[in-house]
């Protein structure tokens, strides 16, 4: 158990197999939290919304003596359970009267198919010794764990990784987790941070984390659960969240969408057609008895984040991840800096992010943080370590932003006669200079890109064409057709 | 029949209540497309999502002499119905054999809510004076429409705005319609420009349309009814649109999400929680009989305008529709050229957006397009009529993007003591500067921006800055707080 499998890739995001005792899952997934002792919202509701997988609390089930058998007969669930231990607990009340030991035996008994041993949560500790300390002993535990656990297969056991803020702590914890047997990885809650809107400092820790374990172990986010920042996670290769906010929000009248939180009473239109949505208007819904509102709620604040997990996917599989985060990136201004935070991995996006996909996809091109995406990368590079071939150059100006240059055989035998002692080179926003002679299967000729560009996206462009040629040291450049280009400030670029 | 009012405003957009007979009509407002004769979506499916109002046919109607009575009674729908006359037809076979006074005089026999008279599409015509030809036939046929329905009173009469692509003729049919006794407009069909991705044209005509007819008249959309540009209309004016490409599109598997469009057999999951996606899977879908299949895809495409038309509103409600189109923009380069064609018309949707609005939310700041708000024009403007009460001034830079200087009279004191001498202003991406005495009560003071801003927005912000220090002519500047301010380039401005 816990074998996993890659199947398609886009940035450093994911979608993988995941191997458990009663399903095989499909990654990024998302676990909503149930609490078996609560009726809110039940195991049959989550059937229902076709979760494959839920997880539960094992100190709360050992607390209150749920499980006579084994979870999946006495929750009466077949597929994947996971059960977190009372990490959670700890954070909200200091502490909780269980030790490891206890807590890792009662999970072989109750038999999830994904376990978690009791970590020490760092949370918002603001003391370096003190967090650090958080860190040792979740690491000691991991030890312990694996001797209590010994040659037991059936479950698969997470290795939570600590170190809250502090990098060099989550980078510490990182490696020793991954340096274990432990076959699936997760990042210790980052409840506060998320409370505060500090997701531009939940990347980094995620960053941190995820370039410090091996590619190949899926990695958790404990308590991930908000729609703005699941694709965000899910780019840099997380590949699973849990959260209980749809019913804590849902208990305060909050009804989430895909990009922000609303009052209920806010709300004169639902914009959302999930069966609660489209049976009932907001006035039905506040006028109802507080339980059935309250599920309600919750129902629909799950189908939002069902949906987020299968756009995510769906870009994924499209090789529109990229173009994904962008938009989501104006939902708020801390996702927008989350974003931002983001692009300054871009190297590591890059370093992931597949060269070939089976269907090419039209790359679509918007404003300067399309510079960041890996094809202008990898592009710049290219063009790095291009040798010159004569000693001038000829730019043509892609007219009205197509490449019928590059692609169009045709075009290309007249363009080698005409301007036969000079490299030639097609410019374009975005990419810079593109060989005119490059082959027509070049990557680079499918794209969409906006007739209306902003200033910052027509200089960069001009820098590095500028940096290119003088790098280049050609003798002399013309230029053909950029007197009615959008980049026609290229002109200006001497030699 | 036909008064309109208005009852809330953002941008250039605008809630309101149309009144027709059979109902009042809250604007914005989508009028699905529906063909008594066929029967993939009936009727009963329109009442089934909850519409109040559709689009129907007159010209096949009157052909197929489907109605014996009137459209409400035969066709079983008590609420708003609207007949196009056969405009569309004229547009795809060139001519129909009914003439304007023939379809108009049905038109009053069979008695829908809104009704239109037989108009002459300009379509893709690329000769002004063949183009011309038909916005003068149009404007004749209105004038002879009047005579013929004299002093009918229970009917909204629709007076459509032809011209396409000549902006100038569309400016003199605009104005032509806005001097008749007609009270509802509409733009004739864009459908070509649409095909083509052209948004950015769409834009300049909606707004020549808009600019040169009054505000208390609504506007139509004919054939306007894809979701990625639906809000773009609306934010310039656009009141009410219909579209038949909900089941068009599901007659080729063509799956509408809010910012594309898929072909069923692309998706492995559905991005989407309406009654259709909740209950079957993509591949339920491909494997079901084909009249079925494009039943369900029509309802998830409706399904999708309607989310659209909603969140569109509460974004008008929420004074978040710029944000909103910021959002959408990158759904695909055509839009976001869409937007930056409408960020031209900035001072256009300034002059209409509403200075107060009941509760105040915090703006959402992100990237440089965010200077072409309302809030930053009118900022502008005030800074330009302000009078320097001293010769020299100290400018603040905001600490960690708060402003607690304008935020706190304690402060604001001990400020004004230790600079008496000097005119005060707290340094701000966007804004620029803003004065610290100003009010409490400044509207500025409630917003968010992200901790991570591109090149341009600061650039700007300074450039800002130094010309307005600049024009104030001051004799002194002297920096606060700036050395570690995201804005420390301000320190290079000279008085
Ligand atoms: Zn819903
Ligand atoms: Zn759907």
């Amino acid at each position: 158990m816990g074998d996993f499998e890659l199947k398609d890739e886009d940035l450093a995001g994911r979608i993988g197999i995941l191997e458990t005792k009663h399903s095989k899952l499909e990654t990024p997934v998302f676990f909503p939290v149930v609490n078996p002792l609560k009726s809110e919202i039940t195991i049959d509701d989550i059937k229902q919304l076709k979760f494959k997988q839920f997880i539960t609390n094992s100190y709360i089930l050992y607390k209150n003596n749920v499980i006579q058998n084994n979870v999946h007969d006495d929750l009466h669930f077949d597929s994947t359970i996971m059960t977190d231990s009372g990490a959670y607990q700890i954070l909200q009340y200091g502490n909780i009267n269980i030790n490891n030991s206890e807590i890792v035996n009662y999970q072989i008994k109750i038999k999830p198919d994904i376990a978690v041993f009791l970590d020490i949560p760092t949370g918002n500790i603001d003391n370096f010794e003190d967090a650090k300390k958080t860190v040792e002993d979740t690491i000691y535990r991991g030890k312990e764990t694996l001797e209590i656990i010994k040659d037991e297969q059936e479950i698969v056991w997470v290795h939570p990784i600590q170190g809250g803020k502090f990098l060099d702590l989550l980078s510490y914890s990182a490696k020793a987790a991954n340096n274990t047997s432990y076959k699936f990885l997760a990042l210790g809650s980052p409840t506060v941070i998320m409370k505060e809107y500090d997701y531009a400092t939940l990347i980094d820790m995620i960053f941190t984390v995820r370039s410090n374990i091996s590619r190949g172990k899926p990695l958790h986010l404990f308590g991930g659960g908000l729609p703005q920042i699941i694709p965000f996670a899910v780019a840099l290769g997380v590949d699973s969240f849990d959260s209980a906010s749809y019913i804590i929000y849902a208990r305060d009248n909050r009804y989430i969408t895909r990009t922000r939180t609303y009052k209920l009473d806010e709300l004169d239109y639902f914009p959302c057609s999930c069966p609660v949505c489209s049976k009932y208007s907001p006035k039905e819904l506040m006028e109802m008895d507080k339980d059935s509102r309250i599920r309600l709620l919750a129902l629909h604040n799950l189908y939002k984040i069902l949906e987020e997990i299968n756009d995510t996917k769906l870009a994924i599989k499209e090789n529109r991840l990229f173009e994904y985060l962008q938009e989501k990136s104006y939902s708020h201004p801390a996702v927008y800096s989350a974003f931002r935070r983001l692009l300054k991995y871009a190297e590591y996006l890059e370093k992931y992010d597949p060269r070939v996909k089976g269907e090419i996809k039209g790359i679509f091109y918007f404003d300067e943080t399309s510079f960041s995406r890996p094809e202008i990368l990898r592009h710049y590079r290219f063009l790095d370590s291009l040798q010159k071939h004569n000693r001038n150059a000829v730019i043509i100006c892609g007219d009205n932003l197509t490449v019928p240059v590059i692609n169009d055989s045709k075009v290309r035998r007249i363009l080698l006669k005409r301007y036969s002692d000079s490299d030639i080179y097609v410019a374009l926003p975005f990419y810079g200079l593109i060989p005119a002679m490059i082959s027509e299967s070049y990557p680079l000729a499918q794209f969409e890109m906006p007739t209306e560009l902003s200033t910052e996206v027509i200089s960069k462009t001009i820098t590095q064409i500028s940096n290119f040629i003088k790098s280049k040291k050609y003798d002399n450049i013309e230029f053909a057709n950029c007197e009615k280009s959008i980049l026609s400030h290229i002109m200006s670029i001497k030699p």
